[in-house]
């Protein structure tokens, strides 16, 4: 068993690499790459892609992953070799589904639509998107036909990245939060708009990158398995559990974007930099899903970085920073500001009222294209009357509106943004936890303090990888299975102080 | 034939694509991996490495060749399905004498050593690298062992570099011009040194980017498919022909350092920026030898960059970066300062008239250590009694002694240096032979035109890529084989205006 766990140990080591790799040509795409370099990266992406998979489809893998059934199953269930074991075959029986042109093609298409969208969305430019999205949206029918037995088309997506997750579930959860949160945001609708002319000043970018860099070192973000680059449209990506990057952009006439997109993505890094060490190489190393993924970016952008004690502690030093735009503007208007919840264009921007409205209306468009409800032709036109009815406003153009997010440009349409509002839930839910463990945390976090959390998260969440699904997670980790509740508390109680909720 | 061609083709942009990755990672991990990445980093390296030799021996690609040569023998030597072939096949042969055990545990080590060299160079730590070393040196007499017949063990290395080339005949080369450099250089010595302060002044790392990126967009570079970075010791690499990208480094209390190594690197990026796009994923897309692209790279850093006419152009604009350093130097003396003859320790920053002497050392290091006649735990003090023989100072420390190099702690021991010297005397042959064709040129470069150079260097060298052997190349654009006499003449000439030369 020792040698047939190594046998197999040296292929994953393989997959984990090729990953990797793309993983860096990916970085490198969003960052650095010059204009030249697209047609060739689409291409070196593409080989990659294919190269891994067909790693992964060796049947070799499947011998080996029955010979050491028995071995896996006279283990306790929380045995690493268990895991891996389970895991690898649950992501096996997933890869031998999809053929290997299929995956090279999507992969290559993804490059150089991804391409093309950086160069769209600035030009407002529907219709140039208008032939990739439409093969985009044939490739993940063709992807999620590599599963039949389904029970709604977008369930295999879903599952990709949310795994043991419905279109059916998530609809549910959905539908709940939503009649919870409309009654919240009327509300709030309903009185004055909160005052965020503090933070659309003129601030420097240089000074943002030092204070954002600061803020993410206290957070226990470790620089030298990290570093942090500009691009599009911020995302974290890991390489190796040694080699775990983070991209951020700044706006110098809006300080809400960088500050908390820096936060938000060191959440995520974090994660994969606490992985267990010993996971590296294998199909454990990696966070186990988009939900759980997204709770710890939002629970270190939101719950912590959104928090009035945070700023106690920082307040002062943002504005040793950005003395001539902020000494004058007292804690609790800067607090307000930056918890400002309005109907607005873009779902990053989006404040945590009304955030989970913009993910919905996603989620629902993917539905309905995979179904077939929706054309992409439609899209835009339908894009702007859901969001009309949603928020009650029309968005100016395409770019703050159908074009304004990177995912479906780069991947697949379906599955791609349930994970934001199944983190925001789980947030509140995780940190409700660690509070429960060590309820000095808030003081903690007062003083800048965030040893005890980040070693609480890491030791309860970020270590165990992909050993436990995101619902035996949950589970483990709170006593009990997802919930809505704490988040919706969490929302009563901070905007509860910020403005009169008769909710 | 033409299906089987196509055929061949597809091979190859596999290996092309899959070199333009490896490109990727060498490019990342010498210019933004954060430490931690480092272990991983050379795995990757060594599965790309070892997938692209895989790849490349695979017996199809031999079959192909096979029955391609009929065809390939019908054509017109020059004709592209010709080179195309016939590259291939020397290529092909020489890759599949070499086991890829080898390649890949040589990629990992290469990786490793790097990783070690970049910590152990400022640390004055030799002993540190000496078993890195020490395995180079075994890996490197393996490799050349897999080409046995050779006259030299160096032989088969040379030729990787430089196809067509013997220890033997870079050995008569370089005591060619070892014979008429030593005079040369002993008569200037006898004079008073120039003063070179003017550029060891401080001279801030943004003004000092701003002007060498203006420089090489005038010589020509294309930012659209390319960028520079910093990094430890500069390169330029290649991903793809649409994507070149170059490296620099800057000293703030050296001006020379920085401004020359961009000119530099420009001139290696331009000569694949260059290449006939037809070529884009054949082992035809890329420079010919090691020694023809140093000839362009060292054109456009020392032939034109450290002219008088270009500065005559150029001085002001660096004066107007720099008043406070340079408004008080006149054109003569910093012209005077940026060709100061000296003996100076680091190879890099030496001057056009020592420089050889340096590449002479370490050829010679290379072929006793590959002989035997030398051991790496030898080597420091033979390095420091060679130099002071040949420059007349010890080095201080190996810091700037024999670890000065990233080449022995990258890649083979053998076959790294002769390229510098043999560019520095080919890229006086080519000027000739493009100043013979155009006359008007260094008119044009005291105007800052470069356009006429540029397009002559394009169609006569850069074009052609590997479709002609580096000795083919020169009698093509030449008319004559490789001589030392135009480079000797360029230094009389030159050296001759800025110091007594009785010679």
């Amino acid at each position: 068993m020792e040698a047939k766990l190594k046998e197999l140990k040296a292929h994953l080591n393989d997959i984990f690499d090729l990953q990797g790799i793309a993983g860096i040509l990916y970085w490198d795409q969003s960052t650095y790459m010059p204009k030249g370099g697209a047609p060739a990266r689409a291409r070196q992406m593409a080989i990659i892609q294919r190269i891994a998979h067909e790693k992964f489809i060796d049947p070799a893998i499947g011998q080996l992953l029955d010979d050491l059934q028995p071995y896996a199953e006279s283990l306790p269930y929380e045995h690493d070799d268990a895991a891996l074991i389970r895991v690898t075959r649950r992501m096996y029986e997933r890869e031998i589904k999809v053929p290997t042109e299929l995956t090279t093609a999507m992969s290559a298409h993804a490059a150089a639509s991804y391409q093309a969208w950086t160069e769209a969305r600035p030009a407002n430019d529907f219709a140039r998107m208008q032939p990739y999205l439409e093969k985009t949206l044939d490739f993940s029918r063709q992807l999620a036909n590599c599963f039949p037995g389904y029970d709604h088309i977008a369930d295999p997506l879903i599952d990709f990245r949310d795994y043991g997750m419905k279109a059916e579930t998530v609809r549910a959860v959905f539908a709940d939060l939503r009649a919870q949160t409309v009654p919240i945001v009327q509300a709030i609708m309903a009185q004055d708009p909160a005052d965020d002319s503090c933070l659309r000043k003129h601030f420097p970018e240089s000074q943002q990158i030092a204070f954002g860099l600061d803020v993410i070192r206290h957070f226990g973000y470790d620089f030298d398995r990290g570093r942090q680059d500009k691009t599009h449209h911020p995302f974290a990506t890991k390489f190796s559990i040694g080699d775990v990057r983070i991209t951020t952009r700044y706006k110098e006439n809006f300080l809400g974007e960088g500050m908390f997109s820096t936060m938000h993505e060191s959440g995520h890094a974090m994660y994969e930099q606490g992985l267990n060490p010993e996971y590296e190489g294998t199909l454990l190393a990696r966070g186990t899903s988009s939900g759980v993924h997204e709770s710890q970016s939002r629970l270190w952008e939101n719950v912590v970085g959104r928090s009035r004690g945070f700023w106690e502690h920082f307040y002062p030093q943002l504005q040793a920073h950005f003395p001539d735009q902020l000494n004058d503007v007292p804690l609790d208007e800067f607090y307000r500001a930056i918890n400002k919840v309005e109907r607005s264009l873009i779902r990053t921007d989006a404040d945590e009222v009304t955030y989970n409205l913009h993910v919905m209306l996603r989620f629902d468009f993917e539905l309905a294209l995979l179904e077939g409800n929706l054309t992409i032709a439609d899209l835009p036109d339908a894009w702007n009357a859901r969001f009309e009815a949603d928020f009650g406003i029309t968005p100016p153009d395409h770019k703050d509106g159908v074009l304004q997010d990177v995912h479906w440009f780069y991947s697949n349409i379906g599955g791609a943004f349930q994970g934001y509002t199944l983190g925001n839930v789980l947030s509140a839910q995780f940190y409700g936890a660690a509070l429960a463990a060590n309820p000095a945390i808030p003081d903690q976090i007062k003083q800048g303090e965030f040893g005890t959390l980040h070693e609480w998260l890491r030791t309860n969440i970020w270590q165990h990888g992909r050993k436990f699904t995101a619902n035996e997670l949950v589970e483990r980790v709170t006593g009990q299975p997802l919930t809505i509740d704490p988040y919706i508390a969490y929302l009563k109680t901070k905007y509860g102080a910020l403005y009169t909720l008769e909710v």
